[in-house]
């Protein structure tokens, strides 16, 4: 079946943003995304618990005894992913529920949207929380070119390296940095970074994002040597830095890359 | 001032992300953003006419003229940018409204935050749609690991040198690698990037993402070749790709990285 088939009776998948917090205040979802989460009754989830709480929570009219979950993980296989494919291909709409935060973003999805393009299934991504975007915007490291590498490596050694490499990727290429780091690991990161990176190097975090206590710092590596580690224990956290542009190094690939250009 | 001083009655700065599209049936925008933006009366603007225009598509109770708008671009000066600073430290919240979307994200305020910052002033970013977040999921790419890099260079072999540099990015990190073009230029950038990467990378794009019209296709550069070009001239798109892994060049960096280590 080629991509052009898209539509034609076929049901759709949607991709529903869940919230990064559990609070009462929470009011992180657009109606549109609340609306279309309530119209379906089959649904592809990361865990079947928290998935029925939070149709609990927005109140979908289906009791949830009648709701069809079907398991989705990392290790969900193609042949699994393919009889959720069958479902649209015979007219029935699939929803996708991660834990927090949007499917498919640093969260099990991507998988099973890769396959419903290959049978021109359309997609649709719902808004909702994001907090590697939530990150980039409250730390005003700038936006214009950005990377989210995921979970640092564990080992302390390994971990030096890889902030290192980050920090060297901001300096050439003006990117701002993102990544994060099990919640019980956050303040041995937090630590290791502002050993590790230069003086210069802007650091900051993002935690419990979206909650009442939300938490975003952001200032250099020296200002971050001299002040009291947060609390950011144990809770959500995206991590990002800046290091400041190394003019030379620039230059010097600038100059390789117009070198190859002529020599082509 | 130091950062610990965060609160003590300074003003709050409240990123706003606003719809990428215009259309009644827009609603991407949560509760909470919509009462936040409702509650404010000074606003620091990307575009004083699209930010009035928003405010009375979302009833801001209070008359336009009344509101206090204030420039914010790339250019806005840093003694411009503590004005904004001070007015907060006297105890003003200040809303930031850029054209479509979330601020600090491929959009000015980045500077204006950053500043902030350095003044203990609370940063709040608000949820709403992210064009690269809303083409990462429905790409099915895969966001574990991805990068946003921006506009690509206008000249067809920058832009030819730059597509290769993305795929080699993506084999060797196993990232996802997003770009966008100004919209006259799309259907061009397409050609290029099909006629460019190889044939086995994914490449997709998302149009008009939250419209009525959204548009999103991703396959193979293989099959883009055979199929018809959809009609993206002209409107909004972020593309993204994804080459397939490059497991001996994955290697080699590898063990490049343990002889380092091990040399150390």
């Amino acid at each position: 079946m080629s991509a052009e088939s898209i539509e034609a009776g076929f049901g759709k998948l949607f991709l529903i943003p869940t919230p990064l917090s559990r609070t009462g205040e929470n009011t992180t979802l657009p109606a549109a995304t609340l609306e279309i989460a309530r119209s379906l009754d089959h649904f592809a989830v990361e865990n079947i618990r928290q998935a029925a709480s939070f149709l609990q929570w927005i109140q979908h009219p289906v009791p949830e005894f009648e709701v069809h979950f079907f398991p989705l993980s990392k290790s969900t296989s193609e042949l699994r992913l393919q009889e959720y494919v069958n479902l649209m291909l015979n007219g029935t709409d699939l929803g996708v529920l991660t834990d927090a935060g949007c499917p498919g973003v640093a969260d099990p999805g991507a998988d099973l949207v890769k396959q419903a393009h290959k049978f021109g299934i359309k997609v649709v991504p719902l808004t909702g929380p994001a907090s590697p975007i939530l990150a980039l915007m409250g730390l005003g490291l700038g936006g214009q070119k950005f990377a989210f590498s995921g979970y640092l490596p564990s080992k302390a050694e390994a971990r030096a390296t890889m902030l290192r490499e980050l920090e060297q990727h901001s300096a050439q290429s003006g990117s701002t940095e993102l990544f994060m780091e099990t919640p019980f690991r956050n303040l041995e990161t937090l630590k290791a970074a502002t050993s590790t990176l230069r003086m210069d190097t802007q650091l900051g975090v993002a935690a419990n994002l979206t909650s009442p206590d939300e938490l975003i710092i952001m200032c250099e590596v020296s200002e971050w040597q001299r002040r009291k580690f947060p609390d950011i224990q144990k809770i959500p956290a995206i991590f990002g830095l800046k290091a400041a542009q190394d003019v030379q190094l620039a230059q010097k690939l600038k100059r390789k890359a117009v070198k190859k250009k002529f020599s082509a």
